[in-house]
């Protein structure tokens, strides 16, 4: 059966281990929310399913449930109303644990086929997801449609590609043959076999429940692991879904469906710490805060770890050729989701003498004006700035917005809220602005997550680069971006952020953002700073998620001839 | 320069690349200690060499030294007479990471190139190095020339070729283009960088100190890490060889010799905790007791860390063709090294019913004294048994046996001294075999390191098999053998030591051993059960010595031309 699974999806999976060694662009889904491609009624579909899935329970037909747990808000205003299985570890764990016989003897490719079936009906779901996404989440429909389903879907597809490579690096068998004198041959047959780890948690976070999970979900799965999915309580729906397609899929395909499971969970009685540190754990992916992520780093011993956590993310103002480009481009960074991705920046260094912009020196409050006003401009239309803000995922950014304001700095712009007009009661905020001298560090280095921006001045260039590798160093970052038209500038800051383990991004204009990272190209997280302990994708974050035990017998060998 | 050694050396990484894919028979450096090969006088300007290390300093010109330490005595009887430099934690740090910017900067063809460099000179030496290896671990000389020398090079290689594949994996750069609308493609130049942990340290064995310490010292080394080698008080003299020959590669190629530095440290002022658990210190390989293992992982928590710790591994013995092919096999696996070896078996679980050999049906005593009439027949010849036994290591050692004979079990063979001629003074210990039942397990289920034995009598084969597999799961194993006739019984002990991580070696006869493995075919240590979280060697051992970190800049692409 699986084996079918793996012949439909062979191209997929070969365009993928293509791209990832190619690292040029490629998708194998397609990201734009359109009939011609989802079909005509795709989006009306899509929108009544995620309705019908409101006010009611979500059935899961899993074990170990004692009773139920569901508090989901949408940060575009209203309560979602859906009930999961309130799971007993115990008895969750007693059902992983017993699906991993079956899944282990799969061939690697029925298990590829299955984890690739899965993307596929993921894929076709991608509108019920997107707006499941969105009222998890707050992120615009656009985005939750893209980074929730054919960007993370392509995530997944990444993770999968990297596990078939590592899986089948090493033959299942070989003839070894060693001369041992002369005349004298001695033949083993070894066979090596695939030895997943046990029952894999991936945690997942509030802000990007599908992107920032799916890689960790696949690559344990196909490795041959079962998996429990711990969502965050305010964002479990596009998981729960996630999780119903994998058990259908593994039912159809003869394998335990308990292979996949769901373990919600609610704010006052969380169950993280309990699930992640249960001695039939061997892997854990989790994305969230960074204090949360130490927590597990330094409990969860019995696991192989995976963290993605947070970081001060930075830009820095050299020179540049064009104001416009350059201040419309970190607009739209700083303004998209209200700054609530890992990747946005929060530290914009420009020297307090000023920069060069097209042959003209620009004064300090020159540029810093023309980032506010190109933040004013993008949100100024009612409607494209409600769809980039999005909403805001939680009440304690709201509070961090007011904390930034509270504790200092220069407000070169409010933090206001934007009406949106199908959603009146959104919760909605754009950027807070905040200037800051590079000498009040107990500001700015700092991780003040959600719409919160400082621009800082520095005494030049030099001290700006330093700062954004000292913050990457020492509190983590995901993202850099560099403007100048000085190529030493720019060589510069390459050797800096190489070193602190942060991706840089140079002069970006037009359709290119520093927050944004492409599957199959982009590593997203560097795994060399405090911002995370791995990457989307390589094979370090897939080759520990199995193990490779072999066995060896002894193979008769026909008499020597003598020569 | 050095891109002429990786010229130079590139048929050897070839080889060993295909070698880890094919995992056929292969290697790089020849295990015959011959003068065709090694050249007329190499054995006696090898013994030459080692005696002139005798009695005096050891010299290394490395930095952050005071004062010196040293008192390593041959387990053959004679104090070397040896110090060496004694560091200074602050200045061997500061040392190490003075050398990573040049080293971080030069390319993965000179890195690799250095370290096969390296690698050529370590074989070329592989006369002194064994003479070294003998004296320290107590190791007979055939062992020690073949372990410490070509085979602990074939290993080194073998890291290095994984670290190799990984490395270039992803491209240096790419130019990246993706249509953004019918006529608009934006391209982005992105360039990604090995980016190195920082410094890494290898501590040690003492029984196996160049074959344990080889695929860490490399791996590190060529993905770009500065490395501070910390042996074992008891065998410092072949990992000092070891990284004096480095630092003079490293110094004729114009990198900073400090990029590998000896932390030699005494019993009395052990330097191993303070050392691993530095902040500059961002990987750790570790080989020894499981104890100081679990330590160095639960202590060294801002490092990668990689260790091979110890178990208790089994032999099973349900039925055969052959009494004596099967006896004097085993024979020779529990004298060699006299049981000092990872991958000793400790335990032979045989069915109390007795087990059908040839056909017939012969009982558990009859089983157990022909393996004791097999050792006793291995040893009885002085000159073969002396060389096969070496010596034993450390006072420790003879301790245990001492005390396992205290403990209990009936005796079926006494551990003697056995006269070696060379070495008159050699501590010198056969194995002792002592009888249990399978009830027995306060006796047997405990690691007893060295020439001790015990065979248990069990229900039956089921009982041993599952025994078998319990030591693995709990206490670690790094090797199982098993004699079977009976293709369902094979079945049934591969299976369940594959899931308890431990590779299996069935029906093993003439000369191939379960205690011997084969670099570029066979994964010493699963990493899968507590024996160690790593394996010589898969990708999973070098991939998370070093990051990518990218960068990436807008190429202006000419204008659409409409169609």
């Amino acid at each position: 059966m699986s084996h079918q699974l793996f012949e439909r999806h062979r191209k997929t999976l070969q365009g993928a281990v293509s791209a990832i060694q190619d690292r040029t662009y490629w998708s194998a889904y397609p990201e734009v929310p359109s009939g011609k491609i989802y079909g005509e009624t795709a989006k009306a579909d899509g929108w009544a399913a995620f309705q019908a899935r409101l006010n009611k329970p979500f059935e899961l037909d899993q074990p170990g449930t004692v009773g139920t747990v569901g508090t989901e808000a949408s940060p575009y205003g209203m309560a979602l109303g859906i009930t999961y299985p309130k799971a007993d570890l115990d008895g969750l764990m007693a059902a992983a644990q017993a699906g991993l016989p079956g899944w282990r003897k799969a061939s690697i490719e029925e298990r590829v086929g299955v984890c690739l079936e899965i993307l596929h009906r993921l894929n076709q779901r991608s509108f019920e997801i997107a707006n499941a996404v969105m009222h998890t989440t707050g992120q615009g429909f656009m985005m939750a449609f893209q980074a929730g389903g054919p960007h993370a879907q392509d995530r997944a597809l990444e993770a999968i590609a990297y596990a078939w490579q590592e899986m089948t690096r090493c033959p299942s068998h070989v003839t070894w043959k060693k001369h041992v004198s002369k005349t004298d041959v001695v033949a083993l047959e070894k066979r090596y076999r695939i030895v997943p780890r046990g029952v894999a948690v991936v945690v997942g976070c509030s802000t990007f429940p599908t992107w920032n999970g799916y890689p960790g979900l696949f690559a344990s799965l196909v490795t041959g692991n079962a998996v429990v999915v711990k969502p965050h309580p305010g964002a479990i729906l596009p998981l729960a879904i996630t999780v119903e397609i994998a058990r259908a899929v593994l039912k159809e395909q003869g394998f335990d469906a308990n292979l996949v499971t769901l373990a919600a969970d609610s704010r006052d009685d969380p169950i993280t710490k309990p699930l992640v540190t249960r001695p039939e754990v061997r892997i854990v992916d989790y994305t969230g805060s960074s204090a949360f992520g130490d927590w597990i780093e330094a409990n969860a011993r019995q696991a192989v770890v995976f963290t993605e956590k947070a970081g001060v993310n930075s830009i820095i103002i050299d020179s540049a050729d064009d104001l416009k480009a350059m201040t419309g481009n970190i607009a739209f960074t700083l303004s998209l989701y209200s700054g609530q991705m890992c990747t946005t920046s929060q530290n914009i260094f420009i020297p307090k003498t000023g920069v060069d912009v097209g042959g003209k020196s620009l004064s300090f409050d020159e540029v810093a004006q023309a980032i506010v006003g190109a933040v004013d401009w993008l949100l100024g239309d009612p409607k494209r700035g409600a769809e980039i803000l999005g909403a805001i995922q939680n009440e304690q950014t709201l509070r961090r917005i007011d904390q930034a304001k509270a504790d200092g700095g220069e407000v070169l712009r409010e933090s206001g809220s934007v009406a949106n007009e199908a959603f009146p009661e959104a919760r909605v905020r754009s950027p807070l602005i905040l200037k800051v001298d590079a000498s009040q560090a107990n500001l700015y280095m700092r991780e003040m997550f959600g719409p919160i921006v400082y621009i800082i001045a520095t005494e030049g260039t030099g001290q700006s680069i330093e700062l954004a590798a000292k913050a990457a160093r020492e509190l983590g970052a995901i993202t850099c971006a560099v403007y100048s038209t000085d190529s030493e500038v720019l060589q510069q800051a390459e050797d800096a952020t190489a070193e602190a383990g942060v991706a840089l991004s140079c002069n970006l204009t037009g359709q290119i953002w520093v927050n944004q990272s492409s599957a199959f190209s982009d590593f997203h997280v560097s795994g060399a700073n405090p911002s995370g302990n791995a990457t989307f994708c390589d094979a370090a974050f897939v080759a520990n998620r199995f193990r490779v035990v072999q066995s060896r017998i002894p193979v008769p060998q026909p008499a020597a001839v003598e020569a």
